[in-house]
């Protein structure tokens, strides 16, 4: 499990671009979640498990409506790799390193990852985000095939999104290169779209002995209101502290669907689960005004 | 706990029965459970118990109405029997066997056991299904009584429904036979009927040394659409594979009114709690179009 | 966790004062409760720990909403006391001992503290109960200061309430007399008011070395329909039995404000968790009809 309280603030731009409540003044967060997570393993030696979130019971997806995951993600696993379905990542999602990703400690609100530039999800969700993926690594190598359904809908043009994604991780005398490489197309809700949206995107990433991690992501889309997207994360660790900022700019097809944005995140560890967190986020869209949110608090893990 | 994955798929006709969307082609089936069970003991040895799963919590009425037992069940068990109060089975149900309990290894989407001509629950819910049951066992016999609520209504003609059930189970030489026999009358809802719905019902089954297993139910009603209802099912368990079929009718007391429907499930368990699960339902209301459905996929049981 | 079975009743008044549904008659009466309760310990020895029940998971407020804490709470401890954000008391309700509080052994439809006469929550939720409490205790003396959010609001006249209050623990030869004081500003929603309620409360109370536990609290009240409260409670137990009873009133600015109830509670502990409970409360407002409501029935802790 774990628990968040602190503080957190946001403009009235990123309020209205996110459709929260109450821009201005700082406010309370508090935020809790608890992780149900179940293994097994068959009599010839195949493991499977399933987790589910709190916040997903009641009358959420996740337990409620079989033709979405809602939150649950299922797996089983063997010499022919893993099959994991449910709320996971799709293929080219697994296969790159976001911006994000690199050297993050996180923060409360998130804002580091939220603001208008960040490329974290790609094409995964074009339905309901509901996935199946296969993937399968071996030594420095991993592959990975992903569906995404439709839902079983049968209005014209829809169609089930499908991804495939290739890892790799260089040895340099010591530091590991870890590059990612994939496609994705997008699936569809009902009504869909004759003109599927498509994405292939790679990533470089390391982390050095010293402490600091770097890393870039670059995606080309076709039918999409973006043309292109990039971003770039650095993060260094040292001791009990760890600091990250990251870029990302979406190229629109029209100078009025350009986005861009900015992160920043930096964390004390206390130790035991309990870290101390602080992350702001900046971000644009168009000419429209600056979105910027900001968050303090103590994230405890359990 | 419980996880589901697969693949389901349903005809318009059963699509338009259940009130579910996207009729046709097949789709995603994901679907999980995690169900929290307490249990404890007084100081003179009377046990005591409650279960309640995660899709129940949230703003679901097992947690946030009183009046509703919402899915959570509640029992407290010594010398004088067992007293349950909850989402519990009527003493109707409680006595009889089921079509689709006799040797059914179930399936993700429960073709087998939703078709138009299956018998389940009797006339438990005819309120809102939070139900007060007693029973005791003692040898081969066993008795129970139970009462399910009109939630204190004080409208014309509402009224707490009851039921009586009694179990008998007959050791023939090494195979056991169980009977067994229950009358009801339906709980109302507000505004009540003067003439409540009534059922009386029978059922035997066995299960045999080879892995056969038999059983027929016979239900007769009173004040309701239907005149009586005949269910039957057979299962054969071979090591780690399992079939089996039902078959039930419903003769309405008008021939619109007439249902019927079967319903077949096979497994292969796979060890630990993985097992690999077909289920297929067809069914018929009146001169109506026939509803198909099928659900093919893994259970996970942790 | 918890679970609850009986049976309860209410009239119409109750009914129609609570905004509940069918008054009359008995209905059967089935709750239940699965808390989730973390902790830990960060490397210089601060413990900290959240926890959350099952019914505030799913799509409620706990889980969902941030600027909410929909019945999570948070703590972190050391030497500086205790901070506790999310549903916890405001330091007025810490520092004061209700008059339920005494001795009650409570009930399974909170009968005895759910009366028209009752004030158990002062002026803790005029926003949306999202609290930050600092407490210290230092021997036989206690301190506490909270805030409570008004979410940021930039509307007029909004502001964040506060609280402060003492706890003082004077030992009369063995018995313990403990006695509260606090003063309380509500917080304020959207839109505020200009004139913001207040109360100012004392409490004296003492368990008696032969089961007899006494208290009583008063609270004066400003920029309220209210002008003051008086509570007082008695308990009494004795081997497996426990009785209380508890009085209260509400003198109005005007006649019609006015409020006034009773209740009672008894309970018999069948030990290991199981407690078989009693309930019943009576209360008035201004001159209106009576509302009563009483419970009999099981409680399961576990």
């Amino acid at each position: 499990g774990r628990a968040e309280m602190g503080v957190y603030q946001y403009n009235a731009a990123f309020a209205a671009a996110k459709g929260a409540a109450n821009p201005g003044d700082p406010q309370f967060f508090t935020d809790i979640d608890v992780t149900f997570t179940m293994s097994g393993e068959t009599d010839n030696g195949l493991t499977f498990g399933a987790s589910v979130d709190l916040d997903e019971g009641g009358n959420q997806a996740a337990t409620k409506n079989n033709s979405d995951d809602g939150g649950a993600t299922i797996f089983i696993s063997g010499g022919f790799g893993t099959v994991t379905m449910g709320d996971t990542d799709g293929a080219l999602d697994w296969a790159l390193t976001d911006a994000g990703n690199v050297g993050n400690p996180g923060s409360i609100a998130d804002d580091e990852t939220t603001h208008a530039g960040y490329n974290g999800a790609y094409l995964d969700g074009g339905n309901d985000g509901q996935i199946l993926r296969w993937d399968y690594t071996s030594g420095a190598w991993g592959v990975a095939v992903s569906l995404e359904d439709d839902n079983g809908s049968n209005a014209v043009n829809t169609g089930i999104g499908y991804a495939i994604g290739f890892k790799y991780a260089l040895d340099l005398s010591g530091t590991t290169v870890n590059f990612g490489l994939g496609h994705q197309r997008a699936a569809d809700g009902a009504p869909g779209t004759a003109t599927d949206a498509k994405a292939t995107g790679v990533s470089v990433s390391a982390t050095f002995a010293n402490g600091l991690a770097a890393g870039i992501e670059y995606t080309d889309m076709t039918n999409s209101v973006f043309d292109k997207h990039i971003g770039v994360g650095v993060g260094y660790t040292t001791g009990a502290i760890s600091v990250h900022a990251n870029y990302g700019k979406y190229d629109g097809v029209v100078a009025a669907n350009d986005q861009k944005g900015f992160g920043l995140a930096a964390a004390y560890d206390l130790g035991g689960g309990a870290v101390a967190h602080f992350g702001y986020g900046s971000g644009k869209v168009g000419a429209g005004p600056t979105q910027k949110s900001a968050s303090i608090g103590l994230g405890l893990s359990f």
